[in-house]
């Protein structure tokens, strides 16, 4: 299990890697939210996602020996990127097991940071087989996206950060996929701030973890169709207990109300982010939220700012 | 004139009101540059622009018996926008003459942000005319984008942040088009750091600084048509002989780089920035410029990040 020893312990590993991102304010924001709302900035983190912490604290952590056999995980997302960089950071190679239908400009992203990528058909089985292929093979190490106690710590390390920068918080609000940014924080939140109120947020599309928690079993993601494609995986068998344990409610969001919040977190914080990093800002604008009492100072977690540019859903 | 003193007390007296932005890096853009680029975020600024500064230094400066008559401009820029606010957050009447042909949204920013529009015809003459007339008839006071002891030290204020936060510059970039920002921080920089590099940058198809500094008087602006709307200014009598003392040196960009270096801001650095914030990031990434020895430290500003999403130049 992960305590926040652990997670401490991550953030002295990754301090002289990883980005202390900012927090900021809006206050068009606060006024749309009815409360005051603290933007924990993690597009602004190395690869433009939270996922370089969890990475970082992964890599950096391995003793020499296995360090010298690599690294490898099965990703198009912004783990990938993340494990790429951590892995160059430490001068050992990564490998991506990448399905043969990912966006070119995912895989180029990946070996700009110098991972070697690994082409195999696009389903989930033929991606885990290609990755425990080159576990055995190679010896490497496999680092999983969120189901790992070192990447739970090091999304966990979030948190640290945030408790830091911001005095008395009421709640935190934090982006729900496959749960390792939400369970790590919720454990680092739990430990410093026990009354704090913890919310994850999930697409309507995609809300496998509300229904998870309410029959008290991981329910796997159905075909994904939202649009926050970051948020289409499963819970794993690690963060499904903490998250079961710490967090006290699960929202779930339109795919309509994603677009909007992103449009104003661009247009009024001026900040890119991609969909999947405001499901949270676009629960604390829904009237269901913004009518609650109490709550009066709110952490949001944006968790990334990685899209096409040329692609915008407005 | 304005001195240090001056920004020191521009500082104060906008410190409750202004937002001290983040410096943000990025290691693409740090490998591109060829030095270590420190992004001074003006496009976090309150009404997404440095020109909050220095409005908000000419209100609050104000004596309550002018300020009870309210302030005028003439604008539909940012400055506008931020007279706006600092006249609504000291509970004074704002009057902003804007052409009749100014876009709906940046009449409806600033009527959000609280202020009394009058429109006038599309010229400059009827807009100078209309000012003076609100002046005459309700004794407010006149508050210029740029040519303005009041607004100028409030724009330097920029740099008294950035000094507190990176250390060691050994070069500053500034946008320039009026000279408000470039003449106010070039007065903090040469007071705090005598021999930093000043470098104004401004668009090739809006290049009257470099042409007024060149022949000795204020030459000015031709119709202009770079996307840099906000750089289409001349430059004023207050500003340019500041600029021909403290500026070594002034650059233009083209368009075509202004939108590149745009695209690396957002998708690298993950930050909303408008085509005039950018100009300094366009001169760092010119090839004339990377291929420069010294000015390893270079602080580039970037002014602000209101623009149109729904109509990007990509």
């Amino acid at each position: 299990m992960v305590d926040l020893q652990d997670i401490r312990e991550a953030a002295q590993r990754i301090e002289p890697y990883a980005r202390t991102t900012p927090v900021e304010t809006c206050g068009m924001l606060d006024e749309l939210a009815g409360r005051s709302i603290f933007l924990k900035c993690e597009n602004l983190q190395k690869v433009g996602a939270f996922k370089f912490r969890g990475a970082c604290n992964a890599v950096m952590g391995l003793d020499d020996e296995d360090a010298a056999r690599g690294v490898v995980t099965h990703s198009s997302g912004n783990h990938a990127q993340a494990l790429a960089l951590a892995a160059g950071m430490r001068g050992i190679k990564a490998t991506i097991v990448m399905p043969s239908d990912a966006p070119r400009v995912k895989r180029s992203a990946v070996e700009g940071y110098g991972a070697v990528v690994v082409e195999c058909e696009p389903t989930q089985e033929a991606r885990e087989r290609n990755a425990r292929m080159i576990v055995e093979r190679e010896g490497a190490t496999f680092i999983s996206p969120y189901d790992d106690h070192r990447i739970i710590a090091g999304q966990g390390t979030t948190y640290l950060e945030l408790h830091e920068q911001v005095a008395e918080l009421d709640a935190l609000i934090v982006p729900l996929g496959g749960g390792g940014l939400l369970s790590g924080m919720s454990i680092a939140a739990r430990a410093l701030n026990p009354n704090i109120r913890i919310i994850g947020v999930e697409p309507e599309l995609a809300d496998d973890a509300a229904e998870s928690v309410r029959i008290g079993r991981i329910v796997p993601q159905r075909p994904p169709r939202t649009i926050a494609d970051g948020l289409r995986t499963s819970l794993g068998t690690l963060t499904f207990p903490i998250i079961r344990e710490n967090v006290d409610e699960i929202l779930s969001v339109s795919d309509e109300a994603i677009v909007c919040a992103m449009h104003v977190i661009w247009e009024r914080a001026k900040l890119v982010v991609e969909p999947s990093a405001v499901v949270g800002v676009a629960a604390v604008l829904q009237e269901s939220f913004t009518s609650r009492a109490g709550m009066g100072r709110t952490a949001v977690v944006l968790s990334g700012g990685n899209l096409d540019l040329s692609q915008l859903p407005w």
